[in-house]
């Protein structure tokens, strides 16, 4: 057994398979891989990474068997699965994986084969433990996937605690101790048991709040943006192919944008922390069905007519239009005077929440500073936005300047 | 100036007025007042007191004077305001506040005369300060009243943070020094500044969970009935006054109930946690109107006629009916593009929160644990609740008895 | 199995004969005694109460009891004694403890009575238990007892985190954690493994840093003092005996206290913040040695010697006289590099630590504050003490004067 | 004015020249520099940085501005001096800071000049302040530089809470509320107020466990002189100068040394983290003066004798000599009685911590896991270590492996 100190959860006790694991290529990998890749220009003290995050979701997956009394080999699999449930995160973490999926095959085919593969293969197979199948709970599949990734997982609840607990933002502080202890299986279902309707609630008010305040910052939307358009260039270099962007760690990917010629001024940017501004902050009431719908290449070909209408440097333009909110957590399940109920029909905040995903849910273009202005303008012209609505040229007044939180 | 060093502010400076206040007699008797009463009996770390409390938001106030600005004799006013704004309590907080007042006068009439008399009095003229304007502050009144009693007040900021330290439950980790910070003035009204939508909802959050789980966990609500109860009798002794109870602290009502023989008994079960069982809890929709309406003689009329069908001691059927619940926070105002909008018109979150504390709200009836059987059934006819929704008898099977939190 | 949530370690879960032993009366009475006594005056946030650390001790020793593979009868009897280890404590914890036990027998031997006797004695022998193997655990006696009452015990570590918790001041956290897990038996001696003199130094650091901080805090002091000079007189009123005097909790003495008209003056007091002053405060060195020897009968001799001469009521004049310092955790044991050494054998700190302690020490004279100045004139020249190193009527100058920490 | 969220100190408001100077390209690189190094190889959480560190040491300095009442330029070079007093760190800050500057100038010459070049240099120009007199701040010169640089200063006591904080070793918990306020000058030293030795032993106290716990812990420093030893291979490189590796970045450096074929395999063995093993662990006095006062080249001699010795490949025997142990803090002043002493006659913990501090030196000699033996055999031989003494082929048996903490 190896004991770590962790920031979050003091001190973890890693057992059986999961010990073995730890020393992998794969998983010290995640050592070098922000868990909220440019959120950090937002909140200076996010630099936490995806390891010690994997080794949270295994400490609470752990904790989560003994209450549960699940042993032996099922119990290896899910503290497998809860260790190398990221170890297909590429560089920046979410920031640019649509983009290299985008070319390639699906997540969970890669994620397969990752276990399949390499030295977590080789240790998998050295606990007789099946790779397929821990690939299959990190996929969330089965009775015992849902306690990896489902509506009640421990990925979220060491994410919220932890996120918080780095940038300062106090809104992910929800009960791990309790959630775990409360965690009952109901004819193959991962439910909460009885008396925890507000347990489950506070899951979804955590994320709820974080979305806005850290995840969909407007400035880690921006410096997230202008990631994901150095990163497409960088794939547009011969000699770099999307899977080896994949592969890469953050070092890896900002040196090498540092020192592609067309993606150097990017890099620079975001070092400097240097970024767009937005021309553009649309709500979803004012932008036409069409351009939710528009596939990706469809997009590029609108930025590129608004540079050229602007004057401004093509791939100066950025528009950003992120998928219509979901909320996995309100189908989660919790006992209520001995039944089942899903929390969507027990709690009136589920659907509330919902309206108000929507609400701050916002597309936006950005432009460098000089240029949002008439970018702006032009964008909302093309695209078809109620000009009303889309807050053009959103500039902030006022005496104060505040950089971080709120700029 | 004095520092104080507390638990949740770290040090807290105490200027001007405030510092000459810290030591009158009335101020001081806060330290002998428990902030939770009751709640003690859940979580057992919730000791902390209402002097400690009333530290803190006399520091929030300070902080958010600053950021606006005010000072002088306003200022003054209000530092005294934000330290004074719980003098006016009796032992055990609210638990049996309504029980006193029912037989004085108002309670406001009670704080503005505790100001203008004693030590307060006399250090508020000292420091030419009107005992009746800071009384007006402390409940509310005028623009400035907002700040130490209104839907932003700092009143509610410290407890929530309070109350989680203390209970060990996390959702009341609200941002203080962001809401402080965001306070402003628009025409007179209290409002957060631009891009704080977020931060009014986690006020209303952080309440709407705290409540179930701590402020009316069943236990607490209980244990606090009972000791209302014990209390009404030490009222019904010769030569013992509602306003000579008020001024008590919980030393004093504690001994008091210990001592005198009609209410030994109640005080007896409080020390060994030897509590009253829910023979009858009811929701909202099952409840008749004129149940909800009936004055407090009637139902202490009904609990006689329960108890003498039921064959158990006249008091010992306790009929906990709460207030219909409200939503202070729901008309607090944000500043969203420019204009001042009042919160429950922007989230979707306050109707939510407006349904689901409906949905929380229960109605009780508790007896010795052997007679909670017999007395919820025959409370369920009496009363003419809907027998099948009202859950009578309510005792949680199952392997696991919690001790605090759940039982 | 019982949960508990605590607001220091999280959630506790309470098994076997603790979950039983929890409701008794002599344990829920903790719930009624602070843990820091009058250290509540320098430290407003300072209520935490012998109930949940008694719950605290607990769950550590549990945690001990599994890292060290015990189980079975000797856990049970383990489990017992750490939550039971303070079930002797009078009211004020250790404030008056000396006082009452002047006048009756010893306080193991009442707590050894105390476990065989009443609810605790019942439930001990229903599991079985002999409630005087229990005692002695308690007591420290024997192998295990160690683990209760001994060098590196749970005791020490819970009361130093959940007193910088609750203080707020932060040098008592320690790592509980690295601590439980570290504890092994050689020998049949309680030692922490190899890799651990800091951790066993940390234990002593971080108490020579609390003890000038929080528990020898000179206000804390004065008003233990007062509180002590309180009950000795309550104790000299018919009709009261020292074992009553143990039995009461906090709210029992405080209302005596201020019912009785011999003490109601320092209740009075206390109750007011009201403290009397330091007319002397010398060093060691700078005192007698017949002083420092001197029965509790003669230096209340020469306190009535010292207020008859500066024309004080009798009564008025306290000596604090406190006992020569000890370092209980420097006879702790590591192991280093596969031998098991003493701490004061291997750490330099341990002596330095003493010599610390022994600068800290200081005899104290107090008196109402406007005879603080005579009676520290007069109490040198009575005591013998070096003038020059006794520091007479002592009052901090200078523009800042500090409520609590520092006053 | 900017607010910006800290994890350690909440809100941080950026004033005056300090919001000048945070988005210079030298502030903003410090993003990309780890606080710990290669700490992060033993606590997986230490990811912080150097920059949330800086705003952390400014934030302390200001705080101390306003308790100490320094206004106008003295106060604006003050902060520009605690904002920047870091901007002159290499990659992996400390790590390999000996190495860059063997081969170039003086450090603090490089910070003088960086001061006054660049972005930096022309923020503060515009604001009249003279880059040189904030570079003699920043190295601690004169009266006011040291609180900047000096045993009192903000950098220490933000590290220690931060490491602290990031780390999840609660050591470095030490009371900056405190030490901040009591901060004063008397006749130009800085100095604690009356009333605060253990507060000054408190910072020595935290040094003194954090260090060999944390920045001590020997797999830290292995895996550091590995880095070093890379770094150095790499400055052997053509093409690349001891300043072109100083104005490097953490991801700079890593991915210099995964390209550089010279350097690939120790940038693959950190990436991995499988480190080379101790084979010598010696106490200071089983090491013989000459070996302590070895310049530099002549220990990479004796390297090379060890290696050609043992037949493994030059480079990898590492002989790791720690300077000989200081303790800045002890000359830290307080007042004490009225009169300012120095912390190391006042308190018997200085010479104690100084003993503990050489106690715990150690010279290791590291190799590949399968060559540490033979390795730390020939090197006890080849320097002349007292055999006995010097720890040979050091290996924990024992059935525990533990992974950060203990390996």
């Amino acid at each position: 057994m190896i004991t770590v100190k962790d920031s979050v959860h003091d001190h973890i006790e890693v057992e059986g398979v999961a010990a073995a694991l730890l020393d992998t290529r794969e998983v010290q990998r995640l050592r070098h891989i922000k868990q909220l890749g440019t959120v950090q220009l937002v909140y200076p003290s996010a630099n936490h990474t995806r390891f010690e995050h994997s080794l949270g979701v295994y400490h609470l997956a752990n904790r989560a068997l003994s209450h549960l009394g699940i042993e032996g080999s099922l119990a290896e699999r899910l503290r497998a699965a809860a260790l190398l449930h990221d170890v297909g995160h590429g560089p920046y973490s979410h920031n640019i994986e649509a983009l290299t999926y985008r070319h390639t095959g699906k997540y969970h085919d890669d994620v397969a084969e990752l276990l399949a593969r390499g030295e977590v293969g080789e240790v998998l197979r050295e606990h007789d433990l099946d790779p397929a199948a821990v690939a299959g709970l990190v996929a969330g599949e089965g009775q015992y996937g849902q306690l990896v990734s489902g509506e009640l997982d421990v990925d979220r609840m060491d994410y919220l605690v932890r996120d918080a607990h780095h940038t300062g933002v106090p809104y992910g502080t929800i009960d791990t101790g309790r959630l775990v202890r409360e965690l009952t299986f109901v004819d193959g279902e991962l439910v909460l048991d009885e008396g925890n309707v507000q347990t489950a609630e506070s899951l979804l008010l955590a994320r709820a709040l974080m979305n806005p305040t850290v995840y969909q910052h407007h400035v880690a939307r921006i410096s997230k943006a202008m990631l994901r358009r150095a990163a497409e260039r960088l794939l547009g270099e011969p000699d770099i192919s999307a899977s080896q962007i994949r592969r890469m760690d953050d070092h890896d990917l900002l040196a090498s944008l540092r020192m592609t010629p067309s993606t150097a001024e990017f890099a620079h940017r975001l070092d400097r922390r240097d970024l767009y501004k937005r021309g553009v902050w649309a709500e979803l009431d004012d932008v036409p069905q069409y351009v939710l719908d528009a596939p990706h290449e469809e997009l590029r070909e609108v930025e590129r007519e608004v540079a050229e209408q602007t004057g401004v440097d093509p791939g100066e333009v950025i528009i950003d239009v992120p998928a219509e909110p979901s909320m996995k957590e309100s189908s989660s399940r919790v006992v209520v005077n001995g039944d089942v109920r899903q929390l969507d029909r027990q709690s009136p905040l589920v659907s509330a929440l919902r309206t108000a995903q929507r609400q701050q849910w916002r597309l936006g273009v950005y432009a460098p500073a000089d240029a949002a202005d008439r970018v702006g303008e032009t964008a909302v012209d093309v695209l078809g936005l109620d000009i009303e609505g889309a807050l053009v040229n959103y500039v902030r007044t006022g005496q104060r300047t505040t950089l971080d939180q709120f700029d």
